[in-house]
């Protein structure tokens, strides 16, 4: 398996971090004000989401102060804060599921982690300016060498949308060098990384878009055949791959997409829906899941953070970021805002015409 | 493994047939005529169903004939003459796929069956007075003692319907004792089998139905629960077990009734279907899927043929056998028709409102 060699490396940094050199002399911050975005009902997110000031804490025992440097706006996140998600987010809450940030302080007795280091912010909050709390809540990130404020912005979505592609990628079917996938909204966040992980094994991708002029940055990115979705779209992607048995097929859109990529698969083939994106219920046609052993799945990455032990999460983890980080596995971004500006970045994150992630950047990146 | 020795005896039975002591000074019945039903076409099966007589033939070497004493019509015979089954016929055909008969004449070098014995009819053709063909194609039966015209009936209809309930229960989830199960047109056949068999087993069944007036047959089945269909479903179900988790639903209707049935799982459930009696696509909640980790199957008895070993079909006959026989497991008979009323026996077989199954019953079974 050629991933071993860079899972290895990356969990050898995860077990031991060869950053943990202690450096207790950094100017502390605690006493300056800060702030972050909450809210404190379930709505609409440009109504409910306020941005509010407070005063940096000192750090406890065990605690670390990290500078927020970007983070993303995901669907799961707007979801969550418009009560439509798996889970009820517990009110009053500080949204954002990830991000990348920089150590500016540790308390005294943190050795696992030093002053200005690049860390994952892996226990949520993260649309603010500033975190403090435990250090298990930052994943330290392998020595990049010199890194670009292009790749921190990138790394600042490898939590959600890469593991999402990663694990969707590999859990359900056995898809080898050669072989077809298929996906609706291959021009989101999540589309986008599957291509390019696809592209990376030598899987071929059917991409299936909803509107015209996409087709050019898709490529690029690798993918193989661009599809407009139709009630046609099963004899396209018979056409298009030359009738190869479509073994997974991955859809966030349901309606009428997702009966049109189940009558698409081979025999034995398997569906994974991850998103609601129609807003519609699904169509099936239940006498070809009969017939062609049809079988349909989902996905929840939240399920899977929650199920999978640390060693899947190193591996899983392992995989993405030097891909991130050497840019094989990028996403388009579409605008950036800072916290203040919060109602217009979810606004913008919510609406349909975006070409890329929205980012909160806190302050410029250095 | 209670049926253990169930299956072992009848494995027994089937590999080394006690009855093998062959028997040749039968009286030949080739030269007289025999009626069979057969289609040329493709349609409506009251339109394109013709009955025709031929000259029963000799028999040629490893070869027996075998009289029909009675064979169900099964909803998948008749989506195959209408075209909508998953495998074409190959034109002309002889229609039929399961059914009961009596060895009455073998050619002489044939020791594995003898005139008298009844045999299950395995190679299809069943809607017929006589079959004539390869030993391989008659399945002979343990010995059941003294048996009445009702068990043959029942008997009749073991290799179809009986199998679909017993693979469906027992493949996909491992259901045990004290949990539950939903299916909906639990007043079919399979439907009836799934109650007695669950029952059986210490598991209970939710069963759905369409109309009023059918729950008192169902309970003396051995169902636990008798609901009426209706967009409340799911709720209805969640009270009537004290939101007990379902983790296993059978559905062979679609439309609006396969996606309340998967609103009704619990978490990591499976929602097998096994036919489109409503005629209508599915609908789905693709956002349950993904939250409730639902799965959904299909189930394909056809498909089980032709790819379960030697060994899983013995098991599995080996534990439906014995329990039709004993009177366990029992389908509701609607009426009987010989092979010249088939016209009449198809449109009553199509038709909504029977209670139980149609069978072709060339003459008294005696």
């Amino acid at each position: 398996m050629k991933y071993l060699s860079i899972i290895k490396t990356f969990i050898f940094i995860l077990a031991y971090n060869s950053f943990a050199i202690a450096d207790h002399h950094s100017s502390s911050e605690h006493g300056s004000k800060t702030k972050y975005v909450t809210y404190n009902q379930i709505g609409n997110p440009a109504d409910v989401l306020e941005v509010k000031t407070e005063v940096s804490r000192a750090l406890n025992k065990g605690e670390v102060r990290v500078k927020v440097l970007a983070a993303p706006i995901n669907p799961s996140d707007v979801l969550q804060i418009a009560g439509m998600y798996g889970v009820d987010a517990v009110l009053p809450a500080r949204p954002g599921s990830e991000g990348v940030g920089r150590v500016t302080e540790i308390a005294p007795e943190v050795n696992s982690l030093k002053v200005g280091q690049l860390v994952l912010l892996a226990s949520g909050n993260t649309w603010a300016e500033e975190l403090v709390g435990p250090v298990s809540g930052f994943l330290p990130l392998p020595d990049l060498g010199p890194i670009s404020a292009d790749v921190i912005e990138q790394l600042a979505m490898s939590a959600v949308n890469p593991l999402t592609a990663l694990l969707m990628l590999t859990s359900f079917e056995d898809i080898n060098e050669g072989q077809w996938i298929a996906q609706s909204a291959a021009n989101s966040a999540v589309g986008g990384y599957v291509i390019q992980l696809a592209k990376q094994r030598g899987i071929k991708t059917v991409n299936i878009v909803r509107r015209e002029g996409l087709a050019e940055d898709l490529k690029s990115k690798g993918a193989d055949i661009v599809l407009i979705d139709g009630p046609d779209l099963a004899e396209q992607i018979a056409e298009a791959t030359g009738n190869a048995p479509i073994m997974l097929a991955l859809d966030p859109v349901g309606g009428d997409t997702y009966g049109r990529l189940a009558d698409s698969l081979g025999y034995g083939g398997t569906l994974v829906t991850y998103g609601v994106l129609s807003g519609k219920p699904a169509t099936l046609n239940t006498g070809k899941v009969i017939f062609n052993d049809t079988r349909l799945r989902g996905f929840w990455l939240y399920k899977w953070y929650q199920t999978a032990t640390m060693q899947d999460k190193q591996e899983a983890f392992g995989q993405v970021i030097p891909l991130i980080a050497n840019g094989t596995l990028k996403a388009n971004i579409d605008s950036r805002y800072s916290v203040d500006q919060i109602e217009e970045a979810v606004t913008r994150a919510w609406s349909g015409g975006r070409n890329g992630k929205v980012l909160i950047v806190p302050s410029p990146i250095e």
